[in-house]
């Protein structure tokens, strides 16, 4: 089995992405996870750059990786200097790494315009820097920076900057699409004709997602003999962010028998990726290839029915190779199965039910549909629907009416009050209660008259809530749909309710929560 | 100059991405802007399949093109039946379309477990749907569901499902990558070899993102001589998305010299991605390639350095092009000329202001920020912002307080009341209105108040009202920003507000719209 080796960058470039601050904590935590996971470079970050790099390489020191080497990132030395005397480069020797990652310039446009040196004085940059770094016995990756524009601008003098990185003894050369903008085939034809030069090389990939083609830019430059894939987690980084490792890992690994983690970790990487975006503390994104929530989702009638019969007719790998799982989504797209299958997933015991009682349900799903409901992130009014229709429901409580009230005194001072009138176990509650707002109020009011009778409410919190306008078009007279997400000690669930009242909207799915947590029960 | 004939699913595939419903009034919206841009087919649906899609056909009777063909989706006809009887063929005539697209299976994997039925009937059932369009003079293209699967498994099979839809006179054969799994070089062997076989067939693609490749592999097929690219605007679709237009477009027509759509065009494409995530009220991914506001943002440092003395050297596209803009991301100083810009650029004449203003400006519009505040869509809370900041404002009246009461009764009716006491012109105003939900009934309460003293308030409507939650893993008493979108007979304007109660985030929103066009009189 061909190996190739997996170089993180998460931590350095990753971490040029927008909204993305990772803190030393944070970085120390990404490198362990990334190590377990077993990629084989893991670069940290510039030292000598800033001081929270330094602390880095500084605290990593005491750290010892299992399957990785920690790497350093850096330039090459400035123009008319000497590499021994360069500051960059002597930051790398005092953080202690074992190995380096050096970039220069491949592009005569960015000799020009970013150094503003001459094309000799940069391939003397490339080679003492290298020579430098080798010398002090480090294993050094050479990033040929914008590698495929310079060849495309000046191929000979890009091959130039390789031929100095290989004569300085770099082990590894990464061929790097900088400005993200390449397209398959030019990939294709730059490598191939660059390995062809320089056949006895080790030839890395660093490409970036300008053009939407970062994963399959890299995958193209391993079929074509590249040894070694530089990439972020979930992609991220600059503009439009690096090569994603979490696409790159699984479609070499799954689909083309590459070896390029620990065999047995593979099961890992959904769990890898939402860490990752966890100490970020960035939203997970939802259709991300083989580890998003939505990633072997499926929502067609036509396609979850076929699905239950042979799991390869709409799934491209099983989902547990990655450590993800199949979801099937109700919504108004979907027919008969889906809901059936959903129905069986919540155990709502729909098998037993006679094919008109299905109809019903499907048919109150349709209409629910039509007036701006969805399903997709609401389990729990779902569940409840069905086992209204089904004749499967008793209500816990019924509401005779509530009053919110919202007054904002001459001082500035705001204060939201609720009264709720319910039936419960055939007696009259008439509670009152305040909250943050008119929606919190209503919720303490729900709560405070429930507990007596069931107390087991007391452990649910609302740990989500969203508003959303249905007809966009519309005025402050359009329908607002409202989505609870809550949760007790052991499980989390959605429900839903829209109204052209917003007040009302979320009463629905305030109750549906309880009604849920206590049908549950 | 090739052609390449853009076939835009948003409508259809697209609408079954997770969190996606569009309604009737939505997919019209949409299906307009498509026809502007340019593309050559909009898939709008399919017909019979629910009473959404009837809705939206039925009223496009209406509308005409000015460029694109209305295309209806569905499958062949069943087994074992008439393709003149078939409930979906007789729909797509009835929708009065003049092209439509059939799906049809080409894996014989799909033939025995969805279908359950003979390979043969399979052949036929392709054969008779496409021809009996045909004789109905419809345009047709088929759609060979996973076609590069089907191929992989039985190579023979999937030829012969291509065959029978060339025999019954398909215009266009659509290969279909339905699981999206196929890595760049799975498409370049297998369109090569089934146009071999077909060399006169005009072949389209279509791809979904399951590995990440989709953007890669639709132009992969159509350097392989695919004419036709099937996919979305922002690359919405079930699991990890349809093959995205907006990077497929810009690097057919900008890299590789395909015309797609009308070519003065091109540059509206940011635009038209924007305008699809408003409708379909998603929140726009900025890291998106060519149309997200990231897709051209540079950090400070070398980056900005070399690109302001030559664009070229970090980016890969001149981002005007596509309708995109270059943003330079820096730091406190920044600020400032950002504000001092968009200041001017509304006309509030903060040139003359002291530098000492300038800050004031700054320092608050920092302040409301880290609140939540965000002024991207409310120009006009900016502008009062700037204005009182500056001691520019005189304000035309000032709250002394309102309430807001909902009240639901035993009989299900809701009602929502509003009272207001203002201060204008010395006067004490209290007024009190009811409305459709709380915001509405504050809004018309209001409105009540001011009117008489100001009558040029009764040309404004509000077009558009968004609520969104700022801290969205907290609880209901999160704080909520409201957007407020208002418009005279002239023009339109936006207003925010933030609060911990969605009604008094709603009041500062609704207030701040009347006081600007007060202003701007």
């Amino acid at each position: 089995m061909k190996r190739v080796l997996v170089f993180d960058t998460t931590l350095r470039d990753g971490s040029q992405g927008s909204g993305i601050s990772f803190t030393v904590e944070d970085k120390i935590k990404i490198a362990k996870a990334l190590d377990s996971f077993g990629v084989s470079y893991i670069e940290g970050g510039w030292p000598g750059a800033n001081p929270k790099d330094d602390l880095f390489f500084s605290q990593m020191q005491n750290v010892s990786f299992k399957n990785a080497k920690l790497t350093a990132f850096s330039s090459t030395r400035r123009k008319g200097s000497k590499a021994s005397e360069d500051e960059n480069l002597c930051a790398i020797i005092k953080s202690g790494v074992k190995a380096a990652c050096i970039f220069g310039k491949s592009w005569d446009l960015h000799v020009k315009y970013a150094l503003k040196t001459t094309n000799e004085e940069n391939l003397k940059m490339i080679f003492e820097s290298i020579n430098y770094l080798k010398s002090k016995k480090l294993e050094v990756v050479f990033d040929a920076e914008h590698y495929f524009d310079g060849y495309k601008n000046n191929k000979k003098y890009a091959l130039e900057t390789v031929q100095s990185a290989v004569d300085a003894g770099a082990d590894i050369i990464c061929l790097c699409e900088t400005n993200g903008g390449m397209l398959p085939y030019d990939i294709q034809g730059i490598v191939k004709e660059t390995i062809n030069v320089f056949p006895k090389i080790k030839f890395g990939v660093h490409a970036h997602n300008d053009s939407e083609c970062a994963v399959a830019n890299s995958i193209i430059a391993v079929e074509e003999g590249c040894v070694l894939v530089q990439g972020t987690i979930n992609g991220f980084g600059e503009r439009c962010g690096n090569a994603n490792l979490c696409s790159i890992i699984p479609a070499l690994e799954l689909k083309r028998g590459y070896n390029c983690v620990l065999k047995k970790n593979i099961n890992k990487l959904a769990e890898l990726s939402r860490y990752v975006d966890e100490i970020a503390n960035l939203i997970p994104d939802d259709s991300n290839p083989y580890v998003g929530e939505n990633a072997f989702a499926h929502k067609a009638g036509i396609h979850v029915s076929a699905i239950e019969r042979n799991p390869e007719t709409y799934e491209h790998i099983n989902p547990t190779l990655v450590g993800n799982e199949r979801r099937i989504l109700v919504s108004d797209l979907s027919g008969k199965s889906n809901i059936i299958s959903k129905a069986n997933e919540m155990a709502i015991g729909i098998k037993d039910a006679t094919s008109e009682k299905v109809k019903k349900v499907i048919n109150i799903v349709k209409e629910k549909e039509n007036n701006g409901y969805q399903y997709e992130n609401a389990d729990a009014s779902f569940f409840l629907i069905a086992k209204k229709a089904l004749g499967f429901f008793k209500p816990f409580f019924s509401l005779r009416g509530y009053r919110v009230a919202v007054e904002k005194d001459t001082g500035g001072n705001i204060v939201s009050e609720a009264t709720v009138k319910l039936d419960i176990k055939g007696k009259e509650e008439h509670t009152v209660a305040e909250g943050d707002g008119p929606i919190n109020a209503l919720d303490n009011c729900l709560r405070k008259a429930l507990i007596k009778y069931y107390p087991d409410i007391e452990d649910v919190f609302l740990t989500d809530f969203k508003v959303r306008v249905v007809n966009s078009n519309a005025n402050t007279a359009a329908k607002v749909r409202v989505l609870v997400e809550s949760s007790d000690t052991s499980k989390s669930w959605g429900t839903i309710g829209v109204s052209e009242n917003i007040i009302d909207a979320s009463w629905q799915a305030l109750s549906d929560s309880v009604e849920y947590k206590l049908l549950k029960k």
